[in-house]
């Protein structure tokens, strides 16, 4: 079945390197953080670690907002937002991936899952089940 | 009494046209929407209309979040954070300094107060109490 992104949304996600996450700190109020990101499938991957306010706040609601946009005029735009969870396990590869756009070169190998997990390095995943706001993309 | 904004993080917020607010829905996830704006004194003032889902948020919620990133690496980036609420008199000034930053030229006569008003135009003010995620601001 067709997820919500449409092709050109994928397209537009697939080139932005940073997006704003928002989630909803114990106060009730909203937390926003700009974020390295890749766009794996229907998944928004960010890299994090398990002690961020962050990575709290989506362990508690279970939810999460990504808002991306470009950085020229229009501003091209759209936001997303869906269940999100962190995972602790098998993280090395999406990690890898994560710190190549950060590098802005290649994937190189993987850092091992062991020096990931010392660190307290996490992967946190966006399910997107929504898209807004798409604004100039396409 | 100084604000809780940096002079670094004046600047950087003078400079950026364009940013992301974060309100609340009646469903009590988070809307984002990417939104140009001018900084005035400790407040962030964005154009908008009486009907759009983030005016209704703030008139319901009384407070809003704004994050702001810079358009390439290392994406310098601010959240701030307070007060807001929908201001329907006296926004033809601030207005067309809004439309200044849109068409990045120097302001032109404001628009009417009266055709504003016809059109639900309004501003939407963020009283910045909070600052905080800034990286790489100065």
């Amino acid at each position: 079945m067709a997820g919500p992104l449409s092709e050109a949304a994928r397209v537009f996600l697939s080139t932005c390197p940073v997006g704003t996450i928002a989630t909803l700190r114990p106060d009730g109020r909203v937390r926003q953080t700009v974020v390295y990101f890749v766009l794996d499938g229907d998944r928004i991957l960010i890299s994090t670690e398990a002690k961020r306010g962050k990575a709290r706040d989506v362990e508690r609601t279970g939810w999460a907002s990504f808002c991306v946009f470009g950085h020229a005029k229009p501003w091209p735009s759209l936001t997303v937002e869906g269940p999100a969870r962190v995972i602790r396990e098998g993280v090395a590869e999406p990690t890898a991936r994560i710190l190549a756009v950060i590098a802005g070169a290649p994937p190189t190998q993987p850092p091992s899952e062991d020096a990931l997990a010392r660190a307290g390095r996490v992967i946190l995943e966006i399910e997107i089940a929504k898209v807004y706001g798409q604004s100039y993309v396409g």
